[in-house]
């Protein structure tokens, strides 16, 4: 026998089946709900669905947007021949956090991962090779920020590898010792990282 | 300027809007929403509204309930002469969980803190006077099962002194030191419970 009216188990269930959401932040999250004044409740769920109406990705980088073009894209005071390839759209948002990027972006949507059966075709690499292969783009250099992980290194390689016939320059970030922390606490493989990026001074 | 479409800020904002969910995990949960498949994020939507919509308190003991009666005070195998008096309809589930209590409930909806201007018409305690003082109901026994603390006990308490006059029974749940627990890790308040409730052996 259920300890809830159905309808609000099954809205327990759904915010269950949220990542990182126990059954006790479930519920919770549920009484929230039933609590929240009028039309906040439906001012939520019309979010949800006005979310998955709009939100698309953008046809030139794969970033997510609401526009035509995204908000990157359009802009054009943009330098296009930078072209930085990120995993996913929320690495997007941690580098325009830092304010220091003026290029633009291409997002794969995932990283290769053998493991998971996740390969070429399944994130949008094609559509990266197309639109550095495509003259009219200008792109000269292209710098992989894909995460320092085996996955990440993996597919930046793959796709240093695939790119290297259009003559672009391929980087990729430089990986270290974060600023603020030191050496006693840094790990051995991001100290192995900060050797092998060791730069003359 | 934002860093994801405004659609999709809207949402990371109503994720981060509930309770417990700082701006990194509504962002993950928003992530996860767009990547839901057909159908499901409709159905996340649909189980807001449809909750909102059903769930209602119970006319007799204040419970939450999609149907007319709550599912206990619609079950004729419950003993209506004991009534347990809970702050929260959550609590209800806790105690329908033991599996130990054949009882009928009452959910106060809070409980009585000055400090919060929450007075006695604040919760539903006139209901409860009123279902013990109709003779009809039969309730011979009142079960106070409020939280061991500060605004538990002083609901309790003035409920309590309320139902004297209706010549019921008025208890307490026991608190004291948990099954699993030991003297050594038990908290003084509740060492201090555990010897005021000690009984004879």
């Amino acid at each position: 026998m259920p300890y809830f009216p159905a309808s609000f188990e099954t809205l327990i269930d759904r915010f269950a089946s949220l990542p990182g959401i126990g059954r006790k932040s479930a519920q919770r999250l549920a009484f929230h709900v039933l609590s929240l004044p009028e039309g906040e409740a439906e001012a939520f769920a019309e979010s949800i669905l006005e979310a998955r109406r709009r939100v698309h990705t953008c046809p030139v980088c794969q970033n997510l947007t609401d526009t035509d073009l995204c908000s990157v894209c359009a802009d054009p005071r943009r330098d296009r021949s930078v072209l930085c390839v990120v995993a996913e759209a929320r690495d997007v948002a941690s580098l325009e956090r830092s304010r220091e990027y003026s290029g633009v972006y291409h997002v794969l949507h995932g990283v290769l991962s053998p493991m998971n059966h996740i390969g070429p075709d399944d994130i949008r690499i094609a559509e990266l090779v197309a639109r550095v292969a495509d003259e009219d783009s200008g792109v000269r250099e292209v710098i992989m920020a894909t995460n320092p992980d085996t996955e990440g290194d993996t597919t930046a390689l793959y796709i240093a590898r695939l790119l290297k016939p259009f003559g672009v320059k391929v980087t990729r970030l430089a990986y270290g010792i974060p600023v603020g922390s030191n050496l006693e606490f840094t790990d051995d493989a991001t100290l192995m990282r900060a050797l092998d990026g060791r730069r003359e001074m």
